[in-house]
């Protein structure tokens, strides 16, 4: 198939084309560097020393012969590109993972929570419009967050309410910060071009992602944030775990998410591609593995440290953020699993692995940036 | 007390602008002239000779002592001069009204969209900063619209799902346009900042105004529009009266809406002036006098008519939107009655004055902006 990746630089992005190109689809990328600035900008770097965006180009175009078009941009400034990309390349599937995805980055302050949503509301509106010119009926696969519900004290659904006189809207969303709240915002924006237009997708409402792709060749190495904007806890912890720091668990740990390790989110959105929805049809998948508290979290890595014979400490810290610590969770996640979903192996040995994997790298880590700055309220 | 009208020079900003000061508080404004802009911009004007801006200012100064500030600018480039004003000014209320209002308008193409949800989304978030940092206690009154939650085929609440397991839940919306889903990205956004940080709002889900401010002093006659892009129906219906242009009903005409004049807006928006939510309280009132289907109107713009002994004559032409022309419509509107709302006058009548009032200006009738150009699929 013809592919468009948007965000092929990122965390996803990056293992996410390559797979794709192994598997023979010919690859377009879209990326504007900001993941890379952002970090930087924060004070922080990966902890895996990934190549430079002119390394990666050089890369694929000497591996692949598939690679189309790799651009430099910004998406939402590239309305008329785009059109000109989808009537000249038909390209058949888009990945949109081209958004600020970082909470805490967006809560920081004014500037931070409006280019969040600008940049994310603006560059989703530029595709669809481009989509509904040039592309309609291609497939758009959309990274969405689990995060866009918040934690109601009721069942989640998949994406709209299932039975009662409301049965087909959009199931309510509680979103906890500006991040979430773009996201949810890209929701409806979506939902509404596919009612309107008859454009199709399938919007992920994604679980936190962690973990590194697996590789033996480092040029293929995927980016691994530990820094309190940009990592997510669980590399966090793992970070954590391998320089003798403490967990910092926030708050009370009874806070409950879903979660996916890299390699699954790859999996469940090559599931997804290979499954179109048909046209007009806006679909949700609630995408993760499993459920824990970030306390279970926390005592995950702590046994695998037991077994590697290494320290380790939890440590309970205010939380910055303005969360239930305690709450009802229970989302539903069949849509993937219909198509042949189910968990490579236990969330407890992936953490074991990582740990593991991520430990030749300590000596990168910057410890300034572990402890969170920004607050919620 | 002392408030903040954002919108001031609008169709209901105007008007509400000079209530406020004739009951004694003390009002600032901020406006940046887009409407003006846009208007001319699409080749219409004020079926209303309305003052200039610069008149506007000079006529509150003259007459009114208690005006305090008077802004030229876009909300959006203003975080830091808000957080000044509501710093240095102790502002108690602030009606927020400052948003680009016209669905065709933002249904025309990409760059239209995408100003419509930039401008609004980003204006709305940094007044909400602007409130946190340096006004946390007063009462922001936002006008949404009842289009954000669509035509759904069940009973709509006010903003939240009353009953079952999702009680308490934002009710879902349904929104048609990107005009529409702007003001849905506004409610969201508005809802997290009185939940996350304790601010107070009374959000408006406002049915079509219609009509005009009563006053015999020209100086005070606000705008009124009849073009496709910033005239609403009724509106458009009695300039077409007036000038002896069929009423273009779209479609079938059974689409179901809310409806209110501008005199009961401004009622109600100083009934929720006068009864503030408490802190941290996010309340939803549906504001409109009364349900209507788009034939009903037409029809009662033909009594008007026939009563007035004019000629008449109704074409259904074209729908140039995407929308159900029959459907289940059962909105609530309680909020406001419970403290003292309730109709000054019957539409009918109102619809009946307002033809004579409008009558005068027929010279100014600009036939090329009546029949809509921009559709939605």
């Amino acid at each position: 198939m013809n592919i468009l990746v948007l965000g092929y630089d990122g965390y996803i992005g990056w293992p996410l084309t390559l797979e794709l190109l192994k598997d023979g689809h010919i690859v377009s990328g879209i990326d504007n560097g900001s993941r890379r600035f952002r970090v930087t900008e924060c004070g922080s770097q990966s902890l895996t020393p990934i190549l430079t965006r002119a390394s990666r180009w050089t890369y694929l175009r000497d591996n692949f012969d598939k690679v189309h078009l790799l651009i430099d941009n910004n998406i939402s400034h590239m309305s008329e590109q785009l059109k000109y990309i989808f009537e000249n390349y038909s390209i058949d599937v888009i990945f949109h993972l081209a958004e600020q995805p970082s909470a805490p980055w967006s809560m920081a302050n004014f500037h931070r929570a409006n280019k969040t949503q600008i940049e994310n509301v603006s560059g989703t509106l530029a595709l669809l419009w481009a989509m509904k010119e040039a592309c309609p009926k291609a497939h758009l696969i959309k990274i969405g967050t689990m995060g866009e519900y918040g934690t109601p004290n009721c069942d989640i659904p998949e994406g709209r309410i299932e039975e009662g006189p409301m049965a087909g809207l959009l199931f309510p969303r509680t979103a906890g910060s500006f991040y979430h709240l773009s996201k949810v915002h890209d929701t409806h924006n979506i939902e509404f071009a596919c009612r309107n237009w008859g454009l199709r997708s399938t919007d992920i409402m994604q679980g936190v992602v962690f973990g590194l792709n697996e590789t033996d060749n480092d040029a293929e190495l995927t980016r691994f944030d530990y820094d309190e904007y940009f990592g997510t806890v669980i590399n966090r912890f793992c970070v954590q775990a391998i320089i003798g720091h403490p967990l910092t668990v926030y708050g009370y740990g009874g806070q409950t998410r879903g979660f996916i390790p890299l390699r699954d989110s790859i999996k469940c959105l090559k599931i997804a591609m290979d499954n179109p929805p048909v046209k007009g049809e806006y679909r949700t998948f609630n995408q993760f593995e499993s459920i824990h508290t970030i306390n279970e979290l926390a005592y995950m890595v702590r046994d695998a440290l037991h077994t590697l014979n290494m320290p380790y400490r939890i440590d309970h810290i205010p939380n910055p953020r303005k969360e239930s610590e305690d709450h009802y969770y229970n989302p539903r996640h069949l849509g993937l699993a219909k198509f042949g979903y189910s968990p490579s192996i236990s969330i407890h040995r992936d953490i074991y692995e990582l740990i593991k994997k991520i430990l030749p790298y300590k000596d990168r880590v910057i410890k300034e940036v572990i402890m969170p700055k920004t607050t919620w309220k």
